[in-house]
């Protein structure tokens, strides 16, 4: 399947390497390739920059956010909170018209201090500020609860044994998502909360997140609902 | 051991049954005596009104707000988000000074419609609020990320196979409390999460909580971490 994944960070390189080694035709999409390109930092978790990513992923291909949303059957919104809405602004209404827009992303407000606060919360949620912006797009929430390498790899805590919320408004994309979710990445138990709405629920789960990253010492813990 | 209880709900007659069956000495506080002897609904699990319960708890004692934080060497606040400023206020801050005081409430707000969002979130916690509004009391925030049955019988899911989190200023406090959940009522993963404006995180896990009880259908789950 071909997907487009917004993004180029360590969230963005995760989700396509995995997708890549499943046989998907990914596509990344950033504001400025010639900029992402010259850079030389590590990312934030230290990993290589995109360029020699790149190198060692032949098959993924780079483009602007609307050549990637374009490009997608299925498109991954992985850019961080703030740059959600301007990315896909940029990627077009048009290119996530009636296709699945997963949406990862966490509204982290850093500019008032450690640990981050949520910029979107309580009576509103990012999703759903995704989904009323772009009412064609056929948003699913979900994986935002975990860190990227859990994302797509579940099985590196606890052999798996932890639970993955989705929600949104269209049942039959939530069906396509977990099944990619349980077949694609290993996850076992994936828990519908309903309507896009319920991303306030899944995003207010990270201030509880990165005070336990705090506690843990460490971002590979998963939260099991145990019942 | 001499425990003040404010607050004559389902969550504090749960956790008076359970600390009067472990042999401590509860004294219940509520606003007004004789209008809570007087009330014959049911509470909001179904539970019999107080007068019945206390009836087949004879051991347990009423009284004001005051009279219970006086007699407690631990107060508890099972108020609800909106009555716990108001009640602690009414139990005096010298009746509180130098005790441990555990917070298991959550600043639920229903006026916005069901599920209920948060009256005090983000960059402040309810936890917090009662710190600062009594200085001189070593609060301590847990039990509110599970229902009332869970609080003191985690063993009710999956074997009490779950987590707890805890919260406050004053670390001996907080290990007292931790002693109390585990061998009082048999929690067994307890995390520290540091001081007192970590309450945010945990009553932010609340509008999680309740979309999952509203998917899965019943109350009676808790959340692991798993790592």
């Amino acid at each position: 399947m071909k997907i487009g994944i917004l993004g180029t960070g360590m969230v963005a390189k995760t989700l396509a390497g995995k997708l890549d080694s499943l046989e998907h035709a990914v596509r990344l999409g950033t504001r400025d390739v010639k900029a992402t390109l010259t850079r030389n930092e590590p990312d934030m978790a230290g990993g290589p920059p995109l360029r020699t990513w790149l190198e060692s992923h032949p098959r993924v291909l780079l483009g602007t956010h609307a050549e990637a949303a374009a490009h997608g059957e299925i498109v991954i919104n992985a850019l961080s909170g703030q740059g959600t809405l301007p990315g896909l602004e940029s990627a077009g209404a048009s290119n996530l018209a009636n296709k699945i827009l997963i949406d990862v992303s966490n509204p982290l407000d850093f500019s008032k201090g450690m640990p981050p606060s949520l910029s979107i919360v309580n009576t509103d949620s990012l999703g759903e500020q995704i989904q009323r912006q772009f009412p064609a797009a056929r948003v699913v929430k979900t994986l935002n609860t975990v860190n990227a390498f859990l994302m797509v790899d579940p099985r590196q805590v606890a052999g798996g044994d932890h639970t993955m919320v989705v929600c949104g408004n269209d049942a039959m994309a939530k069906q396509e998502v977990t099944r990619l979710l349980k077949d694609g990445f290993g996850w076992r138990d994936v828990i519908d909360l309903g309507d896009i709405t319920n991303a306030r629920g899944s995003e207010m789960w990270l201030p509880l997140w990165v005070r336990l990253y705090g506690a843990l010492g460490t971002p590979m813990f998963g939260m099991k609902v145990v019942r």
